[in-house]
């Protein structure tokens, strides 16, 4: 299934060194690069009218989902299916599982019944690592808490390596919540890896401290920044944080930070625009910004599939 | 699969001219026909030790559904396993989903992921239709606020198909809450189209203000019409609505317009009696009436798979 | 698939007298070796890396589940399609079925859809029964209220089997609110069908009226007992009870019956310890005792997908 790269060297390295995927920390480059490469090969398969390949058989692939999250939920169920693994929802209602002791128990309960992999989505940080090391089943992090969601930045680098070709060089623009988002600390680790230049955006209050440690320039006003970017990464807002006094108003929050079309006219006419999804048109994002031919949220899905599917391929014994 | 009906003229029209199934209204007599002719095959599948097809192996059928549904939803999810597709259930909640822009970004998702097929329920009337024409996807309409409820309809003419036989001249009264039913509307058009006599029976506070449109006579009083009746089709009442001022009490309305023993004394010892399910025995159906060989409830049900199965098979690439 | 077990009369009843699983009171000792033996050598399929038989290929299994249950839910649905069942979690929301006519109904649906097995969780005793009473549809009962639980104590009979060896003449205490507890009503019955000695243990306001009459020894303190027991089977506490006023506080009752490392001190070297899941750490056991290898917890949820897997089959027209 994957692609020959034509090197000895990455002969060699034609798997994934870990069982588990917690985050983009833990992967090197070229670890990087044999998941999009093998994504490459998959999402040919999701085109066909017979969207199924039999490398998975008779594998069992849990979605212990503990946080709500339809789209990447169904987005695993599918690339599983189409794998022909058999594929189950154990969505444990929090309430049961929510002392550390608890999520062992959890997975120890998968264990026995012979899980091969469980994906999981956990509001506390390091839920996925945890899991990991209380069993030998392979994890997939789903989004653990503010930590990490490391196939949202494969998918991510696969869309820009789709759509422009090479990452390396790459001004990009993460704009948002940085401080409370998996998605942006993913994609920051993912983009400088792969070699990109990476600015994150956003006010004060939602900047995270470690940020400088992760290769990220910041910066607190989009407008001094977006003339020269190629990639604008626009972060879903949490609506339900507005509560928390260091939010600004929506009102606020879209007039400094949204993308809308007078604000995207100082920016390069070639100039990207991505969003994880689901947006909130009119708040990160103006409606008719998002419809744009430049604004790559279905293509993201689509390689999410991809993504996805390499992934489980891979942990579950591809080469 | 489809049996041969054997004129020239249907051999040319074996296919249905659109890509969904949003209402009755958009189906032609031929089509309906087809439909049913193409359910009557599949209805054998089900009856099997073995209860599936390879039809429609490796595509994938999304259920939409954000109204509860346990019934509907099973049913086409058995439709779609039984013909061998990938199922999914993705179950909005509909907060997420309340305008219309938002939905299209759902529809768009699916359509991203390579859904074949989205089967929708929604509590807006128009919503299958408005997913149709913003999406490449096949649509499914599974009821759509007070407006249609397609493969209802269909199992319903189904089912009388195979117990009476010919549907042409038959008189069937719709009793119930007619103005707020989608399973009225698509039935009134269903049966007449058929060539059926349609009374809709019901309060008048209960009338649409445009049944007159769709070719159905209007009675406020069952009692006058149940002697002349080959059908009674008996609506289910949604004991929520009866906080609004125009529902009456549900003891004032099971006297008026249930059907119970003493009351189908005087209809025609052939009467036959339906009613989409579930049930509230005892307000629209008395109990025992409920459990006579005569009311086809189950049967209904039965009927509901071979028409779902017909409908997801002739969407995908039946011939 | 079946193990033979050698004799000419186990020959003769190499199958299943009921079409329906209710409770072990039903099962005589050869059908529940039957199923122990069956389960054996579904046991192996599960630890295959391609962990499916085509057994039950085009099979409907139904999870009808009326309480909350993922561990159960899951291990059910797993062994179904580890078997190559179509499986279809039909979770009603109790509201829709709070009579016995309404369950009825639903399982005629169920029935009409051509579904050949229903798992039924439900909270009312009997619940199952009446299922099995009203339809053809072959039920296995996955807990009704405080009646029975027929596959936990299966697994733990194959747990026991496998770990120990022969079951007649062990000691077993079964630990906790008897009186509210399916596991121990099923748990009592199946152990000394085979021949232990059972003994219940728990403050008397938890104690029910009947348990003499199924053959349990009743014991107040379980420190006069565990010394001479070879297994101690603690039930899990159902803290929402608490407020019931029969109910002790939990600190209470985790003093007198929750087992800890100081009294396991005064239990045999070589005594088993076993809890049907999930546990309440630090409740009903010390999270140090949970952890021990003589703790079976493990153990018995991979025995859980055996047995469950032998009974679908035994169920479903195995022999």
């Amino acid at each position: 299934m994957v692609k020959k790269s034509g090197t000895e060297k990455s002969k060699d390295k034609a798997h994934l060194k870990s069982k588990d995927l917690i985050g983009i920390r833990e992967l090197d480059r070229s670890e990087i690069e044999l998941i999009l490469e093998t994504a490459e090969s998959f999402k040919e398969v999701s085109a066909r009218a017979i969207k199924k390949v039999p490398a998975l058989r008779g594998r069992t692939i849990v979605n212990l989902f503990m946080e709500p999250s339809t789209r990447t939920r169904t987005s695993f169920e599918l690339a599983g299916k189409r794998l022909s693994a058999d594929t189950i929802n154990f969505s444990a209602n929090s309430s049961a599982i929510v002392k550390g002791e608890s999520l062992r128990d959890t997975g120890e309960t998968l264990e026995a019944m012979y899980a091969d992999l469980v994906v999981i989505r956990h509001s506390a940080a390091g839920a996925a690592h945890f899991l990991a090391n209380v069993t030998d089943l392979s994890i997939v992090n789903a989004g653990d808490g503010a930590h990490e969601h490391p196939t949202q930045a494969l998918l991510d680098l696969f869309t820009i390596k789709e759509i422009v070709g090479d990452i390396g060089g790459l001004k990009v623009a993460i704009v948002g919540d940085i401080a409370h988002s998996r998605v942006a600390r993913s994609n920051v680790l993912a983009l400088t890896k792969m070699g990109a230049e990476v600015t994150v955006v956003g006010p004060p209050t939602l900047m995270p401290a470690d940020i400088d440690s992760m290769g990220a320039r910041i910066c607190y006003d989009l407008d001094d920044i977006i003339e020269e970017v190629d990639i604008l990464y626009l972060l879903r807002i949490q609506l339900e944080r507005q509560k928390e006094s260091l939010f600004p108003s929506i009102r606020e929050y879209s007039k400094l930070f949204g993308l809308n079309k007078e604000r995207l006219k100082r920016a390069s006419k070639d100039v990207i625009i991505m969003h994880p999804g689901p947006m909130n048109r009119g708040v990160e994002i103006a409606s008719d910004v998002a419809d744009l031919p430049q604004t790559l949220i279905t293509e993201q899905v689509a390689s999410g599939l991809a993504i996805r599917m390499s992934v489980l391929y891979l942990l579950l014994g591809g080469e």
